[in-house]
């Protein structure tokens, strides 16, 4: 892709310089030229600070989205007749939804072909955690992908590198840059590869709090309504759930551990927060795409765990992409476990207050479960159980966290990093709310609707 | 020079970002780090773009400026004992004053070591319009430079590149990433240059108008007095002047053609405004530091030329630098020519309204006189003498320019954009002052002073 003739780069970092919106064929011109190595990364980074500073507008946000998907291929997943639904985490710490949702909503009769993404930091990766199963593959072509949740309803898959090859590029620029703390530019980054895949429904997690990228509810909830307005902008429908980061979702951080605590939610032998959501955003699915009413669907979604069903489900899921299904029948003994396994007990009386959770995703990445940077090899084992809940619990001498570790220094640390991360208190504590609201797109259909807007 | 352990150059962009300062020590790991090839274009880019938007202080702007002077070799002129004058222009069309200021001061008692620039765009360059005279060499080693200065009193020269090696890579960086009109920015890329050079005295020519960079004496005045600012930070004396480039200075448009008007202008054969700016910085220079009555030190100055002394002193530099001397006495017989010369006439009565004086160095530019990016050839002997001055003449069918050209079809476009650029009317007109204002720097010496702040 050559620029087009006479358009100079230069102008559109002027205009947002300026904090004038840039044209759409403008901006459309410079973001395929960057993705074509035609604009280069010094210009490109011009342009994100611009951004970043004067913003985009909803068109231009929507312009941007749009160019970064046209970057590359998409996949349309047309063969697929159940109702599609995609989901997406912004990413937290124990937050172990899709490995949940994605066999709870195929058993529910919709299908799930959900691309994710690897840990960073002091967040998870639905990627790493799956491949903590024996023999299991993520690396699906979309062929693949396509055939397996036809057949089972749902599918995990790595990002191809051909699907927004724009939004990785950017991504890279902007964190060498102090760019990425963008409402408009994450918007675009997180909804370009909704966008470029099939769907009937897009289903957002966008998560609050100390373990979150967003620390408080209303600027979550920013994001939230720029991503929804964004799928509304190109005829596609949203609904996005702004949802509590405070302190670890469930009780399992680390990538085994993380898979031990989906299954004993799928077979119906765990209760919790994290049940709570994926049960949440199942009932969502089931409601927007599924005409079913919400009570009705929360039951059958309830049912499909407390019967063992859905863990069949994810049986049938992890067998297709090659792990051993004997991990849904006994975790603990099909999973890798550490070596060292040691109990932290609570310092004092009283309850927690709150818990810095980036501290405990830190914390675990040190142990081996996370990367500080892309493509770190990552310890499958090895993690922290986080037991306590803000308002209860935590307090006197009992057993508050296990700490799953490589050898004993390690454990060690960890366990200090644990208790360096709450904070106690006598006073009742008021629990924070699961979800703080949802918003959705408005979508509509007919003559300007998807198909013309495309 | 690798970075400061534990220095993140995100940091400083992210200051900057959030219009907070950056601390000094920051900056100037940051720009060092970005001369040495450790911080790398893009991450040095959205720094430039921050600070284009939110401004620099004062003392961000001259740690910038220090740093950049720092990033390279200093030439201390320490061998001069005259009094030592630098000075610059922020450029315009038709502005020989170097040409004519340097041997004039010279002539005076002062020692101008000038280190020089090249055309781009619409204005012309110094070493451009010298190098027209036949043998006439600018790649004068440090050494040469002062050894000819003591003897002769001036010499231009191009600039090293191991003198603010910094400012070329930071220039080329914002004229690709729209980010080059930042007031600070600017100063601090003229300022870098003059205070890596030894002078008692800093004489600075920021144009205002048509033809400047900056369009309005207000702007022009706001670079003014940052760049006295940065100079008195330094401890350094410098005086600044707004002047008039709301039309070409003198009248010749071209770099053979230049140097004849500044031969005239040194052997006291022709007068106006080139004449009457390069005799206001002679005396500013003999009065600020040869201690000279200002009426004293203007006389001085006009004597100087209109005795032919000025000139000599010309001849004398031509020499030392190869060049054939016989231009003082020929110019127009040693010079080159162009083959083609073509007359242009007015179109009808009424004197000159304005000038785009930008537009008459685009046209000479376009005929070979300039050129478009860096590096690209010229053609010294092409050019317009553009005769009229703003409030006078024009008028009738008068001759108002003449077109020198490599040939007709590019003479009679060229006349075509002469004509365009005018605009005539029927009432007076008020002619612009040649000077709008003197900003100086104040210099404190003593404890605290030039060398321990440097």
């Amino acid at each position: 892709v050559a620029l087009p003739a006479g358009f100079d780069p230069r102008d559109v970092i002027a205009r947002k310089r300026d904090g004038q919106d840039v044209p759409a064929g403008d901006l459309r011109a410079f973001v395929l030229g960057y993705a074509a190595g035609d604009v280069p990364d010094y210009v490109a980074a011009a342009f994100l600070m611009a951004a970043f500073v004067n913003g985009l507008s909803g068109a231009e946000t929507a312009e941007l989205t749009r160019a970064m998907v046209d970057s590359g291929e998409t996949l349309p997943l047309a063969g697929i007749d159940r109702p599609k639904i995609d989901k997406h985490s912004t990413g937290g710490v124990s937050d172990g939804v899709t490995l949940v949702f994605a066999p709870l909503a195929a058993e529910l009769g919709l299908a799930v072909a959900k691309l994710s993404g690897r840990g960073l930091g002091h967040t998870g990766g639905t990627l790493d955690k799956l491949e903590s199963i024996p023999g299991l593959r993520t690396d699906l072509a979309p062929e693949e992908l396509e055939r397996q949740v036809e057949l089972v309803g749902c599918a995990v898959a790595g990002q191809s590198k051909d699907l927004v090859p724009a939004d990785g590029a950017l991504y890279s620029l902007r964190d060498a840059t102090a760019t990425v703390a963008s409402v408009p530019l994450i918007a675009a980054s997180v909804m370009s590869k909704k966008l470029a895949v099939g769907s009937d429904l897009i289903l957002l997690d966008v998560k609050a709090g100390s373990g979150a990228f967003m620390k408080t509810p209303e600027h979550a909830a920013e994001l939230a309504r720029s991503c929804v307005e964004l799928a509304s902008y190109w005829g596609r429908r949203a609904r996005a759930a702004v949802t509590d980061m405070s302190q670890p979702l469930g009780t399992a951080i680390g990538n085994a551990l993380e898979v031990a605590e989906a299954v004993r939610l799928l077979k119906g032998e765990a209760r919790g927060r994290l049940r709570e959501l994926s049960v949440a955003f199942a009932t969502e699915a089931l409601t927007e795409v599924g005409g079913v009413e919400r009570e009705v669907a929360r039951s059958k979604a309830e049912r499909a765990l407390d019967s063992g069903e859905a863990a069949e489900r994810f049986r049938r899921m992890i067998e297709a992409q090659g792990g051993d299904p004997r991990v849904v029948d006994d975790p603990d003994g099909i999973l890798p476990r550490a070596r060292v396994r040691r109990d932290v007990h609570g310092e004092g009386p009283g309850v927690l207050v709150t818990v810095d959770a980036e501290a405990l995703g830190r914390a675990a990445a040190s142990l081996g479960a996370g990367r500080a940077r892309k493509g770190d090899a990552i310890d499958p084992a090895v993690g922290i159980e986080f037991l306590p809940k803000v308002g209860a619990g935590g307090g006197g001498d009992e057993r508050i966290a296990v700490v799953h570790a490589r050898d004993d220094p390690s454990a060690e640390a960890a366990a200090g990093q644990v208790l360096a991360a709450l904070t106690m208190g006598q006073d009742a504590v008021q629990v924070p709310p699961l979800v703080f609201g949802w918003y959705g797109s408005e979508v509509h259909e007919g003559p300007g609707g998807p198909d013309e807007r495309r």
